[in-house]
């Protein structure tokens, strides 16, 4: 709710208010500095993702093609793949010995921006060279690389990732396929033993793919170790038919990403020489005995999963990209796009000068910068991991957790910004050429595959609520224990205790200024944002603490009905992530205008997270309705504050028309605007425009 | 949040816990009667409803085809149109004497379900005849009707309704294309001044039109008489050319109803002879001298734009149908599809049985429910008004207002609901062949489309807070006036004054239990529901009310400030209303089984209300925290109950398979996982399973 006990002092809400015939940009003093927040903004590998960047802005060939056949839209997929193969740039992860470079982080960075050209490019490079590719180069034996990357690399074997069946998606563990190893020939036999066993979704299946990393249950002497990689051809790479025993089926049409071939796969007896199961994990020898460096099957297991990782990571940064680029069309269009007149003979308000228009822009806007930060962090992350510098299983918990948590909100988010973005652009925001349509419906998958973004956030959550219980345990074994978690979690363990008292908001609580002030304190933003965290956590950890004495039909009752909370703890850690990661970007920016621009922008991230939370806060006792209202109040004043600086802080993201593309966002609607508010001045200068009924009225009306 | 406080005491709740081998439906009582209420979810005109609905399940060269090109779908959507002129049920609307059966209504009826078979089919004969041949009806003369409506009528004069422009959408009344008269040649001069006056998003524009109703500023004698509709040729009908002066544009490919050849047409000095003008509301002599049956110029505007309620009364029915078959096919997968085993060796769960997926699905069902019985009532109006039977101001105000409210939240809600039931299903939710990302991507213009959604929420709330704002000036002239308005509004006028008291909600409040009976009491869903509404409508004005004594630009500034709560003010009316039609059609139901359940929906759906807007009930007072988490726990509880009778409710709307089309709904999902289980089952009885690695070191480290 709005209300008006605001007073409205900034210069710049009454410029907004007032009509405008140019839009409003502040002059002097208080401004970012845009070039310099752009370059920050390009983060750690600033010359990769620039190049990359510029790759898309500067080739038209790879820009995504509205309205075509999926069977046009794959063959171009496919032609881009191969002209972007001489670049190197999507070849920077493999190993230097095989012509790539060993760089982990700078290559998500340069895939993730592909996205700015078409999602399809993205994502079926994606499927070659970061999964059918990152599995050879992750689940393989040194060997096996030297033999089996090259054409993967250069894509002379467009590969397929056979993980996924109709059968299971989610629970990889219980997948059908099976491969039983055969001693007398030395090689694994491959089959599929039922319909729900059909591999299915995979990239490259439908038509490109002559050959696939199929995960199967690798049974030898009759054990079944779980799930382990193969490597197999399926197709004729000359004739493309597929080779004896394999079979398939085309997934057809999709709602996205048509320009990837997917679909499904099937094995009957097709035989894997012994040298083909990606062995880097686990071994069978000759006469069947199996070793593997990790003792334990579900360590083993979650391992040889990790690889899984990148894939998430690059998503999230997909994902925020699209977002962005949905907002800096949508935001532009606003700026010029006028509608209604606030009174006879005004100019119309522009839409920025609604604060409907505001309030559906603004925070999103506010939000792609809090999930920027936060995923420069987990690029980071996931570069020392990944290059080996840092590789502890703790820190791989780190980048798991972590990367399932915002991978599974930054995609949602973006769906929901993008829907938003084409709302706000009306009957032209449903036009293709202005992008949010196509792009919306290429990202809505991002949501489901590379893990469901629900079972995602539970297995995040499952960590830090066993990261709760772990620390509970710790702590019941010595006096000061408890405070200490307490301690170690917020910045001061009595805040929850006498939350009203702290944050200043008894009944009698203090004027509406001194409220507003205090919301715009950092500390009083992540007391608020991570006592929810915390206290989600705790009261999660509590109601499923029951399970761990129940049967396991019992236990699963207890997990279910703390289900639903458990998930929503993972989604609030994701909040706090951001929220920290964006005011510790702040802390580096020395520029007077662009801090208090970005302070701004932080505190709409941060107001507007604990708005979406109101009825949490206010049921556990953290915030009173005064104070509650006033978070929407100071919401809508910052809003307004945003409006002179939105332009800014959307060019520092640094899009072209290259990467924007849409007719609506090229400064043609303002050109219309200007021309028709000129026609109708000189027509009234005429002297030959017609008077209107109701004005006729009016003077007929005194004169009577 | 989800607690475990309430005892789980129904046998659904343990039934649906505990593994299941087929899905659980109550065998005897309380039980719903599926035909029955199948027959009461036809509604008023149940023979045109059910004859329509036969129409598309049995002609499945009506159906939807994916991954064709806009020009091929443009084609076959007009070849269906032509199909369907027969058939009589597209021309019930209109005269009888022309060969229609004047029936608005019943006409509705049959319109809104050809959304089950494809939106585009929908909207261009929505275009064709709800549009092009509305506004020949409604504003054009008998003359003008017998001359002009037959080619509309069986589509030998395929038409555009010409009303939005470039630069004007929402705005109407500002529109640039002008008709001025030409007392010499007795004819309009039709112009389009500037790029921004052209015509844009003009189904049947691009290619298949050869004739508009246009829009354009009236002008003869000097004066403008505002916004009226010519009648236009455009096209040559045998060259398919423009005509001499049109011009114009395809809009290409859209997000979505790719079947229409939606475009842009532009008009320099085309003549209109003085006949078509259409004149039932406005009339230009032949010496130019302009006459209305209507005298105030803003009361004709809006009287004329009157006619395009019949589309938001349609999108209204038609998005709730969409929504409808969205969530059956994703209930029934979800109630076969299983993932994840609670325990070795136990049956893997079905997606229903987890808590999440019934959050994810139930409430949306209850929701359909809900919109279904208001839209009904909805129809009814319109009825009443478009039959001429009760064609009155005020009903014409109530029709519009109600139109407004169900059309803007129904889509959206149908939006969301899509996407939901869309990523439920996984992978196989985007593949287009299971219809949630076609349905989706079509639906999404309703959005924006017969009324930007937060136009039409601004419209209906300005309504709302009129009349409050009457019913207060009214009420200061009467001491008694101002508690028989709040009784008039509520139910009780000392409610919402001693809120918590009334609702038993002290802070010493009783058990739980008593507290999840009290939330079961329809008064107290009602009270909660109705009192938001009428808290915020109060706010609402209050905040406006200093703009009745500002000056247009400081009232501007006052009304931007409160048009988030005003917006907000009309989407919590339409709650209300929802509301209120459900439990008046329980009130209908005599059958034990039927009523039990419907009233289980309708809690679903009033407590789901109220939950989603907690922080507002907890801000007002209206509820305690205490209250506010029992509502959670209650709407958790319901949901499991709701899980045996679910399919009962889902097949109560009546869709075969020829309305829901997917793959995953038809019951091979269940063929597989049974196929899958029984594999396993005979392979543990052959002896000839291989052992887990994890089951073999359990054996090993007992004998060790």
């Amino acid at each position: 709710m709005t209300t008006t006990s605001e007073p409205v002092t900034t210069p710049t809400a009454t410029e907004a208010a007032a009509p405008q015939t140019e839009a409003p940009r502040p002059t002097s003093g208080g401004r970012v500095d845009v070039p310099a927040l752009q370059q920050m903004l390009l983060g750690r590998w600033p010359e990769e993702r620039s190049e990359a960047r510029r790759m898309v802005a500067e080739h038209p060939e790879l820009w995504k093609q509205e309205g075509i056949t999926k069977e046009e839209h794959r063959e171009i997929a496919l032609a881009q793949m191969k002209q972007m193969v001489p670049y190197g740039q999507v070849l920077r992860a493999f190993p230097e010995r095989l012509g790539g470079r060993g760089q982990a982080g700078a290559n998500l960075v340069g895939f993730e921006e592909l996205v700015a050209a078409d999602p399809s490019l993205q994502i079926k490079a994606g499927v070659q060279w970061g999964l059918f590719g990152s599995a050879i180069l992750h689940l393989g034996t040194e060997e096996q690389q030297d033999r089996l990357l090259p054409g993967a690399m250069d894509l002379s074997v467009p590969g397929a990732f056979a993980m996924t069946e109709t059968g299971h998606g989610s629970d990889v563990a219980s997948i059908g396929t099976t491969a039983t190893y055969d001693p007398d020939t030395e090689e694994f036999v491959l089959n599929t033993p039922f319909r729900g066993a059909w591999k299915q979704y995979l990239g490259n299946a439908a038509k490109h793919g002559v050959a696939a990393t199929v995960f199967a249950q690798l049974i030898t002497n009759g054990v079944d170790h779980g799930v382990h990689c193969f490597y197999v051809p399926i197709r004729d790479p000359q004739t493309m038919e597929f080779l004896p025993g394999v079979g398939g089926e085309d997934d057809g049409q999709k709602g996205g990403l048509n320009g990837i071939d997917n679909g499904k796969l099937h094995f009957t007896d097709v035989r894997v020489p012994r040298a083909d199961l990606l062995a880097r994990y686990g071994q069978v020898a000759a006469d069947g005995t199996y070793t593997s460096s990790i003792d334990s099957p579900g360590r083993r297991f979650f391992t040889m999963l990790g690889a899984l990782v990148q894939g998430r990571v690059s998503l999230d940064g997909a994902a925020i990209t699209a977002a962005k680029i949905g907002l800096a069309i949508a935001t532009k269009y606003a700026d010029q796009r006028r509608q209604f007149s606030p009174a006879t003979g005004a100019d119309e308000l522009t839409l920025l000068d609604y604060s409907t228009h505001r309030r559906r822009l603004f925070p999103r806007i506010a939000e792609a910068y809090a999930m920027h930060f936060a995923h420069d962090e987990l690029l980071d992350l996931f570069d020392a991991v990944f290059s080996g510098r840092e590789d502890t299983p703790a820190m791989r918990e780190d980048l798991e957790t972590t990367a399932a948590a915002l991978k599974a909100t930054s995609t949602w988010y973006s769906l929901d910004t993008l829907q938003e973005c084409r709302e706000a652009c009306g009957g032209a925001g449903f036009l293709s050429e202005n992008r949010f349509t196509g792009l919306r419906a290429d990202l809505d998958v991002y949501a489901t595959f590379e893990g469901d973004n629900h079972v995602l956030l539970q297995l995040a959550a499952k960590r830090l609520v066993g990261d709760y219980g772990k620390k509970m345990a710790h702590a019941a074994k010595s006096p000061a224990g408890v405070a200490g978690i307490v301690a170690g979690q917020a910045k001061d363990a009595l805040l929850h205790r006498l939350p009203l008292k702290r944050l200043g908001q008894t009944v009698s609580d203090g004027g509406a200024a001194r409220t507003a002030g205090r919301l715009l304190d950092a500390d009083v933003q992540r007391e608020l944002i991570a006592g929810r965290f915390e206290g989600m956590v705790a009261a999660t950890a509590t109601g499923m603490r029951p399970a761990l004495k129940a049967d396991s039909i019992r236990a699963q009752e207890i997990f279910d009905d703390n289900q639903v909370s458990l998930i929503g703890s993972a989604a609030a850690w994701a909040e706090l992530v951001r929220w920290d990661a964006f005011t510790k970007a702040i802390g580096t920016v020395s520029h007077a205008g662009t801090r208090k621009v970005l302070t701004l922008l932080r505190d709409i991230y941060g107001l507007t997270t604990i708005e979406r939370h109101l009825d949490w806060h206010l049921t556990n006792g953290r915030l009173s309705a005064g104070r509650a209202r006033a978070v929407t109040t100071t919401v809508d004043r910052l809003l307004k504050e945003l409006r002179p600086h939105v332009l800014d802080v959307i060019d520092a993201w640094g899009f072209t028309q290259g990467h924007l593309r849409a007719p609506i966002a090229d400064g043609s609607e303002k050109a219309r605007q200007d021309e028709a508010r000129a026609y109708y001045r000189e027509l009234r200068a005429s002297g030959t425009a017609p008077i209107s009924e109701k004005e006729l009225r009016k003077q007929q009306a005194k004169t009577a």
